[in-house]
């Protein structure tokens, strides 16, 4: 399995690992693909340069790369002092009521409360690219389509290319009009910021409206080799994938917390996800649980815009992460999560990828037999 | 391009084409696929009787199937006079009202009205299984699944296999335990009545579930050759398509009235469907015009139930259809639509499939490479 990708970035595999986790990502780089850190989850850039020391330590000298939440305009802007008494009293209560409907406890007396989840604030997100650049990063991917002109050049400064998600060609064309050098199609099916078009058509369609002038990753409903091959047959270069490694040994060393989400992935079928604005305020596929179905009741108000929405729900998910209750989990994860039905080690997961990916190219080698 | 699905059918390529036309599914048979005709359009089993005569006249010897709608537990019956009762005189007066707005003209006096679309009543969709086990047809497909036992049995006494459509691995299941020889997985993208997991999951967990038993045929997002290779790298035994052939020489021929829903579907891009129940009270994927965003309005009433919905919307359909405006269209399509760019003969078009099949197998070829 081996793309124009591969020489691009320096990886013997075209298979890209999005993961909030170091561990996950640094053992996604260590056997062959790219792994990518997510860097929302850190509000404080200090944090972050610590995590991408280790990182570096860690990746056996391969390349990886980090992935940022950046608008391409700046939305809203503060501190999140000044953004929360944006937020209505009738969504705090909301949210109070249906914690303890759920019997989530609040955090216990002395807990260190984040102030939200402030990667998603632009300031914040400048701040990662400028503490990511200083180390030997192969990409910086932004979530949420374009960064701004200034961030992409500032990447390409640093020889650093940047990655895109698309869910639409014609915000492929503008991301490669804007100087984005890998676009990542983000199908329907996809966990977190997701569109409306699937995948199967969805890439073909990127391809031809980008593929000449980008390579182009294929996201949303990638978990085994045959979709990888699909895939590549449907002309991605690559693939991008971040529900299978929710489901690592790897992510519980950063994030020892996270086994009642993992149960609650592992129990999942690929019926049990939705795709809502609870999270941040703008579309992301999350995993159905009694929180999102409390959500979609009809007294919930409608959840807030981006950056309000997240600022609102982020003490939420504290207390829900900390409560460990598995029918109540605040996670974005894609349709794929049906193929979650156990906690794998990284490299088995990218072993069996590789496996499943040579039957599917030699049954469609059988195919075109005669 | 060659599965075991064509030595079970006679057939030289595993391209199923459903189609209302017996035009289209005539060429679709002749160029060497399987040709559907659907028969949800035949209030009269005497005329589908009369057009599978006409079928068994210019399929030049080559199979052919037919595609019923039919529940598998009788709903709600009786004939168009009494079930037209329980339609709300809310639900008239907003079809009333709308068309009015559209600016789409009552039908010229004295035309002969059509009572509805008695296809979706189950006597009538029994009606056609009886007339079509007359012919010498190679499928009987059922649109919402199952058909009940005895027709299954009906169809097995005459050497028919049965197909269903599956929207979840678990309704696969069911239909293979209730004796439905071939699966057709029916992916979030496709046009018509759709579930929500999209064909990159949906088809890789229905061949897990059932495909040692019964083949699994790809539907929704399939119209090139590239999407039909990945279809069958994700374990499909071939493709069902069904947008492919709305745009068609051959579609004219039978319903020559249909240029104006061509040039919007040739105008349409992916992103121009919507995923709602107005059609037939069950969620089915249409192509967006002012007509389905009318319903989506906040002063439209919700959809009834089947087959409550469709009777309501069949006069309306027929005057839609007669007012030939291109920007009111009430037509199931997939997101696929956005590949729709002319209208070509059906032989063209599966010319151009199996090239481009060609080629992403040897893409994929060259990927495995080193």
């Amino acid at each position: 399995m081996r793309t124009a990708l591969c020489d691009r970035f320096g990886i013997d595999l075209p298979i890209v690992g999005f993961t909030p986790s170091e561990h996950v990502a640094a053992a996604i780089s260590r056997a062959g693909g790219l792994g990518v850190l997510g860097c929302v989850r850190f509000n404080d850039a200090a944090e972050l340069d610590k995590v991408l020391h280790w990182m570096d330590a860690n990746t056996g000298g391969k390349p990886y790369g980090v992935d940022v939440v950046m608008p391409s305009t700046v939305p809203t802007e503060g501190s999140s002092v000044d953004l929360t008494k944006l937020i209505p009293d009738e969504h705090r209560a909301f949210v109070e009521r249906t914690l303890a409907e759920l019997g989530v406890p609040e955090l216990p007396e002395g807990t260190d409360e984040r102030a939200g989840v402030l990667g998603w604030l632009h300031s914040v997100a400048r701040s990662h690219v400028e503490v990511a650049l200083e180390h030997p990063i192969a990409l910086i991917a932004n979530a949420l389509g374009s960064p701004p002109p200034d961030v992409i050049a500032q990447a390409h400064d640093h020889g650093v290319p940047v990655a895109a998600l698309a869910g639409k060609a014609e915000h492929a064309v503008r991301h490669v009009d804007n100087g984005v050098d890998v676009v990542v199609a983000q199908g329907y099916e996809a966990g977190g910021h997701t569109g409306e078009i699937a995948s199967m058509v969805l890439l073909p369609e990127i391809v031809d409206a980008v593929g000449e002038r980008a390579p182009v990753l294929a996201a949303g409903g990638i978990g085994t080799g045959r979709q990888a091959a699909a895939a590549l047959a449907l002309g991605a270069e690559g693939v991008w994938t971040g529900s299978l490694w929710l489901a690592t040994r790897e992510y519980l060393e950063t994030m020892p917390e996270s086994e009642a989400m993992q149960r609650a992935l592992v129990g999942a079928t690929s019926a049990d996800t939705v795709r809502t604005r609870i999270y941040t305020g703008k579309p992301a596929r999350l995993l159905k649980t009694r929180w999102t179905e409390a959500w979609s009741s009809p007294e919930a108000p409608e959840p807030l815009p981006m950056p309000l929405q997240n600022l609102l729900v982020a003490p939420a998910h504290d207390r829900i992460h900390a409560a460990a209750d598995p029918s109540v989990v605040s996670m974005p994860v894609g349709q794929i999560v049906g193929r979650l039905t156990e906690i794998r080690a990284v490299a088995d997961v990218i072993e069996g990828l590789l496996a499943d990916f040579e039957s599917a190219v030699d049954r469609l080698d059988g195919v075109r037999g005669s």
